[in-house]
């Protein structure tokens, strides 16, 4: 279908459930799927690279895009800025490309209310059990931390009802076809497609 | 996912268009997806059979349940009464199938008023000249009706924008995949799925 402007996809899911394994099939399959891209003022570590890993700023230029409204959503960690440059995603959406935002559940629903026609998408592990064997397994957490973890997935899981889709997450090849239905289903909706109805009349 | 009802499914589309192909192929792939069979005051023929084909009523019978209001949506045509009776439909949905209303378009449109939670499809043909080639292909019609048929596929299609998503029946596969991907991605809606989140925390 034609003239089609990109979707805008909020991808959540607590930590642990499989966001970036999904996420890397997914682009790796869709020619027409970016990522978008972070901005933050941290310092740019050994073997990242500026507009690839992040878009690397300094802090006063941070401070300046959000004052200017610049930003979809932004958060403060560790005493540094985290978030999602606007201007960017219009890009590629305006260009009929889709644009995958990975961002919690908070940040997503900030970026609901300006985008009304986003797709969300929200990643849950099978069960809170599982989380908490691949959590351990991973062996990066103490169990305080595990423990942390599970109780903000909890909550996380909860506000899964305001997405409109859910994925489960228990077998990677199948959540990643899941997600892809999803997009192609949504490319069928009519209201993204404004021209079809009198393309299909006027057979242009 | 469980518990979940079963997806009530508007379908309709222009004459010509080749819905009962793309419709027939849908019901042999899908186990848990049923048509929606209608009621008719119209003799049974030769070859028919009574449950499969239509429900065969008397005229009494018929407009006594319109009275009770039993009847999803209903017509009259040449004297007869034909519509869809509402008990199937429902008993179907509550036991998790899935049921495909084929239907014109003003018939749609109360049946959505009804099933606010139902999915809309509108099967298009690639381009008005198109229809108009396979229905003088078909070698039923003369030009008067062509003509006919083609001025109100064309109202038909103008309405395309009641419907949620619109399959292009251009090559019978790709639209029955289409729609497939369509019907699988509804079954994600977290909407649709009331139990999933209480089950992925509890682990039932």
């Amino acid at each position: 279908m034609s003239d089609r402007k990109g979707l805008l996809i909020i991808f959540s899911g607590p930590s642990g459930c499989g966001k970036d394994t999904v996420l890397r099939e997914m682009l790796e399959t869709n020619d027409d799927l970016r990522v978008s891209i972070s901005m933050t003022t941290r310092k740019i570590r050994d073997g990242e690279i500026d507009g690839m890993d992040y878009y690397f700023v300094s802090r006063e230029y941070f401070e300046k895009k959000i004052k200017e409204g610049s930003m979809l959503e932004y958060a403060e960690y560790a005493g540094n800025y985290y978030g999602t440059p606007k201007a960017p995603v219009d890009d590629m959406i305006n260009d009929g490309i889709n644009v995958i935002l990975e961002i919690e559940v908070q940040g997503a629903e900030k970026i609901r209310k300006l985008y009304p026609d986003a797709v969300s998408v929200f990643l849950m592990p099978p069960s809170l059990a599982e989380l908490e064997e691949r959590l351990r397994k991973r062996g990066t957490d103490d169990e305080e931390t595990i423990s942390h973890r599970l109780f903000i997935a909890e909550q996380e899981i909860r506000r899964a009802t305001e997405f409109q889709y859910a994925v489960v997450n228990s077998e990677v090849e199948k959540a990643v076809s899941d997600f892809q239905e999803i997009l192609n289903s949504e490319k069928h909706k009519i209201s993204r497609n404004p021209n079809l109805i009198s393309e299909v009349i006027n057979n242009v």
